[in-house]
């Protein structure tokens, strides 16, 4: 079972740049089935399976003790990315469609499948445009400077869009990270501002659907003062979208397409 | 709009307990209406709701471009609670049900109704175990040395369940901050060790949802890294839940219970 795996990266460092290698965690969907029927899709590190969806079924009202479990299994042909529940007496306990449980549509059973099915909404990220290191920490500084509410709370996420020249069109905290980036994608799309929008700024890790979203958006450049995932990278890796993590002062790690990062 | 509020807490620094004040963010819900169909409650910081649902429709493929949209506006008896989002042209757009949204059940259009609605399936902790401050900075400790895939990735949350005598009964890491607390509490309900399940551990920030969690499982004390939300607050205080942000070395904020908390 694989839970990291290395990637090739640029790293910018003191004004140098260098060619590296990181590891990143693994992120792939495990689709949990409640008596044969589909119940959710829990994005996740691998590992744990059986624990991940009893503790999900138990934690989310399905079953009320450990007796209510008739049984809990890797389905055979898929092995570890499907687990099926079956509950002791699903006449007694709630119903899978009586919990609408939150899911993704459209996952399938690895992330490679998931990645392909988004090809539907989004496009590949076309224009080739040059951005300096030195915007990315700057505006990363400004994104830090304006989290008010991070400042009082300890408790929000950050993030930023600005235009080619380092101009911020929108910014936005929110208590979730997705949201803080919706708020700001809406606000660009409902100015007209989303032919401008080149480079998003998150104050967090950067995981798959934060990419999605980003790629939605037509940005080129995502970076975020934490970690990518493995999905993350393969969907800004297949979509042409520069991934940068780990932006802390003046170093940061380039995952995907570093050739528009030059100073 | 309030963003943030003043809540009471406890406070350990240097072996000294003291009261004082700290502010939390307001998590509240916010309910979306796409073409008068309910599709989604989001858990948000209030402000910039209208660009939250338009990005958030765009971002997940329900519209693909601003004159997509007929309107974005509030409803009218609701206010800042529930948006309702309009499409142009409804039967050229996926529809709602084609693209199953991500939310939970029984939500209400406030955290107060939310938290109302939890208690069919959540107890009060009834137990009043007592639990010394350094019990809690030796456990996060062995939290963040048992954390091996975010020495690696700096891309996970990790989560620990330890007894009253501070036995880790239970670790787990993932990239998702839910998931390895469902792993840890998947582990303990399987192995029959949820009676002894009295202090939780997480590497992350203390939203609601960890919070149900932890009340669900058991746990006297729930203990984080970071902030919590709050309605992670309400929801602790109303379930007799020990709520512990911001343990970093020797120090902590209690936010909810202190009365469990004694050298």
């Amino acid at each position: 079972m694989k839970i990291t795996k290395d990637v090739a990266v640029s790293t910018w460092s003191r004004g140098e740049k260098a060619n590296s290698q990181r590891k990143v965690v693994i992120e792939e969907p495990l689709e949990v089935y409640v008596d044969e029927i589909f119940a959710v899709t829990l994005m996740r590190t691998p590992g744990d399976e059986l624990n991940l969806a009893s503790g999900f079924c138990f934690t989310e009202g399905l079953v009320n003790c450990r007796s209510d479990f008739a049984s809990v299994g890797y389905c055979r042909d898929i092995e570890s990315n499907r687990v099926n529940v079956i509950r002791y007496n699903p006449e007694k306990l709630p119903s899978v469609s009586e919990r609408t449980i939150s899911s993704r549509s459209s996952c399938g059973i690895c992330g490679s499948k998931i990645i392909d099915d988004l090809e539907s909404m989004l496009s590949e990220i076309p224009t080739i445009e040059l951005i300096g290191p030195d915007q990315l920490v700057l505006l990363m500084n400004n994104l830090k400077d304006s989290q008010e509410i991070f400042k009082d709370t300890g408790c929000t996420h950050g993030a930023m869009i600005a235009s080619i020249d380092s101009s911020v069109l929108t910014f936005a905290e929110d208590v979730g990270r997705h949201n803080a980036l919706d708020k700001c994608i809406g606000s660009i799309l409902m100015t007209g501002k989303l032919d401008s929008a080149t480079i998003a700024l998150v104050s967090s890790r950067l995981g798959f659907e934060t990419v999605e979203k980003a790629v939605r958006a037509g940005v080129c450049v995502l970076a975020g003062v934490s970690a990518p995932t493995s999905m993350a990278v393969d969907l800004a890796h297949r979509f042409n979208l520069t991934l940068v993590g780990f932006l802390r002062g003046e170093n940061m790690t380039i995952y995907t397409h570093p050739q528009r990062i030059e100073s």
